[in-house]
Parts: structure tokens; C-alpha cells; sequence
């Protein structure tokens, strides 16, 4: 997948309906070179919440995000930015995951977002 | 603002509390080369309706992304991408706006995402 | 639907894929007698939007809202309150409403509320 | 408040950051006399959140629900529901809390919706 690649994001846990996710800050996805662009923490929380749905889907199901949706509640300034995605409800068709991203600095960690993802199985 | 060169995103109409942007596809976006990731899409709405709250703020004011939330409606298919955002309410402190996001192919244009975007005055 | 009947709700508009809810201000429903709760707002809101995916669902379709979201913009004072729903985007299984509503005064109407509606046909 | 009262909630647990609200069912909230709409469960999913902020906000400051967004995850039938507010982000001028609902039978709780709640801070 060529924009997770570019994105950097690397699997940090995995375990039945939960995945950890970390990825790097870079100048390119800053809006000032320093503080990164809600959209890359957008796609951070929907790739966490959605890897957790696809921990519980059954084989050769495929999962798609029908929605997500992103509360910003710090500045997402750090080295790096761990995504971690949960799921709440495992249907036959829908998973509700919640997803939290948190900064990583050297004096710690302290959560920048939340937010709701909704992962549908391919009819 | 480096993630927004990335995208490639260019203003295609601004008016008081309405912004129009154009997203290229590329395959850097896409997680098969094809349909664009959830996360661009995201972005692309974000800048979309944090873009319109802009065009309504009073000079020197200084506006951020404090939420929003992505419903995708079709698969990410299309050469480009026009995200459209429009204010529904501007107040002192916050503003929310609206945003829609259509594909468009040699055969038209199509919705693809809808989503409402929460802009916050810096204090 | 005993909600809806306690609740007061009237249709005032009905087309395809459009709906527009009266719902009467009652002491029942405010917090302090005046304004009224987020509750019955968002609840107006779900109405609205799902009412308007009723509109263009198949005969002996039955939709369940799976969920929605209520931005509050300004406080839920007047006489009355107008929820308009709207389709997005009607599919097969799922269907994406947008939702206002307006309070009414004899001063005129206002916007204090937002919001997205989806609804799922049943299995 | 005259809808708390009347929708009957009652505070079951309080500690800081964290509210737990009961609310029985009723034929009067429901859409066919058994399982209830959406529009009480979000009610519900406000309270729970917005009380868990105010169990964090300074003495005399006021605060009112600027957004919720609920997920409905199974049907809402019940002898009763327990509804969990969790602030997750306490900020000078908004908190953020995530809000769950649980059915309650005498065969166990089973959750049946999720979401986010956010407050402002009366200017």
C-alpha cells in the first residue's frame, strides 16, 4: 500500500482486535515543518482502528472504512505518533473501532487525538 | 505548508465561506494504484472546510482543526478529486463548515465522501 | 411510535429524498425550561435525516439509523424547531443523510444544529 | 431538568472524569413499545459524557454540549441501559469524553452504542 509506505507506518503490537502503530514525523507531512497536518493523524487513527477490524474479520474477508471521524486535542508536535486501534463491536458486516494517537517525545507520551472508525466487509 | 504541496492540492474557487480545491490521483495516495486511501480523502475534506472557515475570519486570525468526521459513499476512483467546503456557521470562537468530496472522470463527476470539518480561533 | 408522538414531531415537507419535521418547544424538553436539551435536538436531527432515507428505500425496505452526529451552533431557543433531512447518498445497503435544524421565532428562523444521519436497510 | 427528570436517569457512580447514568426503559421511548430509539440513547450518551466533564470543571464554570456523535452497535432492548461518560482531553475551553451505553437484561450487558461528547466552557 503505497501511502502507508510513504507514511512510514510500522507495526508496533498486534493482538486480536487491537494493533499499535507508530509513525514518524517528518517535515513533509508538517504544515510548518514541526507540527503535523491533521490529516496525517487522520490517516494514522483510521489505519489503526481499521488494522484492529481486520485482526477479527474472517479469512479472505475484505474490509473497507465507511467513516472515520478525528478529534484534535493537542498540538500533534513530536518525534513519532503512536496510533491505537480497538474494536468496540465486530459484526458480520460493520466493526466499530475507537482509535487514540498519542505523541511520543522524549519527556513521554500524551494523547493528541481521537476519534471512531467504521470498517465494512466487502459484500 | 509541505503536506499540502505533497497532495498537490490548487485552490479551483474561493468565494466568502465556500473554497473549491483539485486533488490529483497519484499512485502515492492509492493502497493499490488505483482508489485513493481513506486518509488523503480526509485531508483533502479537512483543508476543504478548514479553507472556507479562512475565507470568514477576521484578519490575522489564526484558525485550526479541531474535528472531523469522513463518510465515504464510493470507492476513490477518479483522475482528480474536488473538495468542496462551505460554512454553515461562523462564530467568534469556532466555525463549522461542511464538505463534500467528488470524483471526477471523463464520464462526470460523482460524490464520494461528505464530512463536517470544526475550525477553532487560537486564543 | 410513542417517541416520536411524545416528542410532537410533524411532518411539513415530504419529496424524494427530502423531509422537513416541525417539533413544538414544550418545558419537557429544555434544561431550564427555555432552551432545549442536546437530546431532542439530536433526536429531531436522526428523524429528519432518516426520514428522508424512508423517501427512496425499495417497498418493505425497512432502515435502522446506525448512526449520527449533532454539532450544536447556537442554543435550541424558539417557539418551534424545523429538522430538514437530505440525501447524500442512497445505496443499497447503506444510505447518508445530511440534517439541519432551525429554530423558529417570530423574529424568523435560525440555524442551531448539524449533522450527518446513516441508515442501513435490514438484513 | 425537567428531560433528565422525565427520561428518569439516574447517577449510579461518580469519581473524577468518570460518570455512570441509569435509565430504565419505558414504552414512551421506544418505537414499537420494546426496544428503544436512537434518539434516548443519545440522549443518554450526552449525559453521560457531558456529566463526566463537569466532574472535572472548575467550581461555577459552566459548561454545554458542542457536539455528539453516536454509533448504534446492536438493537436497544432492555429492562434498562447504563450509559459511561470518560473524559479522555479536559482543556481550559473544551473537554472531550467518550460515552458508551450498555443494555442491561438478566442475562448480562451487552454494549449498544458508543461516542464522543464534547463541552464548552461558558465564555
Amino acid at each position: 500500500m503505497p501511502y502507508v509506505r510513504w507514511l512510514g507506518l510500522a507495526f508496533q503490537h498486534i493482538a486480536p482486535g487491537q494493533v499499535d502503530f507508530l509513525m514518524p514525523n517528518r517535515p513533509e507531512i508538517t504544515f510548518d515543518g514541526k507540527a503535523v497536518q491533521a490529516g496525517p493523524i487522520g490517516a494514522l487513527l483510521d489505519f489503526s482502528g481499521g488494522a484492529a477490524a481486520f485482526t477479527l474479520a474472517p479469512a479472505g474477508v475484505l474490509l473497507s472504512t465507511i467513516d472515520y471521524s478525528v478529534k484534535l486535542l493537542a498540538p500533534a508536535i513530536g518525534e513519532s505518533f503512536l496510533g491505537r486501534g480497538q474494536v468496540i463491536s465486530a459484526g458480520k458486516s460493520l466493526t466499530v473501532a475507537r482509535a487514540d494517537v498519542f505523541a511520543l517525545t522524549d519527556r513521554g507520551q500524551r494523547q493528541i487525538a481521537t476519534g471512531l472508525v467504521t470498517m465494512r466487509a466487502a459484500a
